[in-house]
């Protein structure tokens, strides 16, 4: 299998994340489509995920999967443990509401916020850019945090006693918090707890350091 | 079970014909949350889902579960067939990757539209807005339409071989768009076509009956 993707990214780091949880890194190979560039935005790339969005796991067929939530439910399905999508009807519709949470509640906002309100990825990538609903994004996205802060005061992990999916959603949301410099409020103690405990994870460890600004794509 | 939901509404609607397509309405019982009213905003409901969107399904252990894709996770993990997002890796790969786009670049594209560039719900629901971004989501959903088009030409369903969840989720696109009066486009037969053939679905037709603009939210 083929991954094709942007290695600071905060999206690619959800498959890189599942993908080390899963101990399968040793099956990919990974191909770089460079940001910076507008790669992702050309037509050849676009042949691959009309979305424009990376990462894109190719398969040994041919077939290209996008959308983390789609790639990881690949992977997950692959073999049995552990599990990052769940096992029983309940903690599948857990995880999967609590992943898509993320994303619309943080992930997805802080995107926007720098897609739209910031320089993102330079003038010749976002030609159009509405300001002000980056901004609203960007506010929804700090609310988000204090929701995520409320839920791990009360259970250990994001959607509930496990580590899932969710998690790793939550860890790319605070991931491209950190690259946008929109920091975790200091109130926010539960969420901040939870992510001490994350990084001490190899699989997410590796994956936040090689995301710090420094090599971050704008 | 429950279900929270507005029995016009888009959303519910995929989870109505999911529902449908399993034979499980019989298991369910529906709660009326009045979107006209804003009751989806208010604390008692934000109680139930923090992103205040419809539809809610709360098991009988208390336990809600929010969004469409984590609901038809749930039903279709109850009972074995027929499948609703897919058996092998690939095919749950590719239904989810799917759905995923139908949101991205339809059915959410035009809620947006809806809410930001039209009256929407109204001005006591409607407290933000952002004409500009929802005319720029408006044109990304029609642009959506000749995306689907194209794949709908090439295949007998959204995902594939077979019927899945991602065709319910652009069902919900083309019945906000008949809320929203935004044509399919002439020229997107092969959309039109596959559509058609969606209305003579029970579970469909039941549904786009009562989502007719006479009904609209709006």
């Amino acid at each position: 299998m083929k991954i094709h993707d942007w290695p600071t990214g905060p999206y690619p780091a959800r498959v890189r994340i599942a993908l080390a949880e899963k101990n399968l890194q040793s099956r990919v190979r990974f191909v770089t489509v460079d940001l910076r560039r507008g790669e992702h935005k050309k037509p050849e790339f676009l042949a691959k995920n009309y979305s424009g969005t990376l990462p894109v796991l190719e398969l040994d067929d041919g077939t290209f999967l996008a959308e983390c939530t789609a790639i990881t439910e690949y992977l997950d399905a692959l073999d049995g443990a552990p599990t990052l999508t769940g096992r029983t009807p309940r903690e599948k519709g857990l995880i999967h509401m609590m992943s898509k949470r993320a994303e619309l509640e943080l992930l997805d906002a802080i995107s926007v916020y720098f897609h739209q309100a910031t320089p993102g990825l330079g003038p010749d990538v976002e030609i159009y850019q509405n300001a002000e609903w980056g901004f609203h994004q960007r506010d929804k996205a700090v609310r988000g945090m204090h929701y995520f802060d409320g839920i791990l005061k009360t259970q250990p992990f994001v959607a509930g006693e496990a580590f899932s999916m969710a998690d790793i959603t939550v860890i790319g949301g605070l991931i491209f918090a950190g690259l946008v410099k929109l920091p975790v409020p200091a109130e926010c103690e539960a969420l901040q707890a939870w992510y001490k405990g994350m990084l001490e994870r190899p699989s997410v460890r590796d994956r936040v350091a090689m995301s710090e600004p420094t090599g971050a794509p704008a």
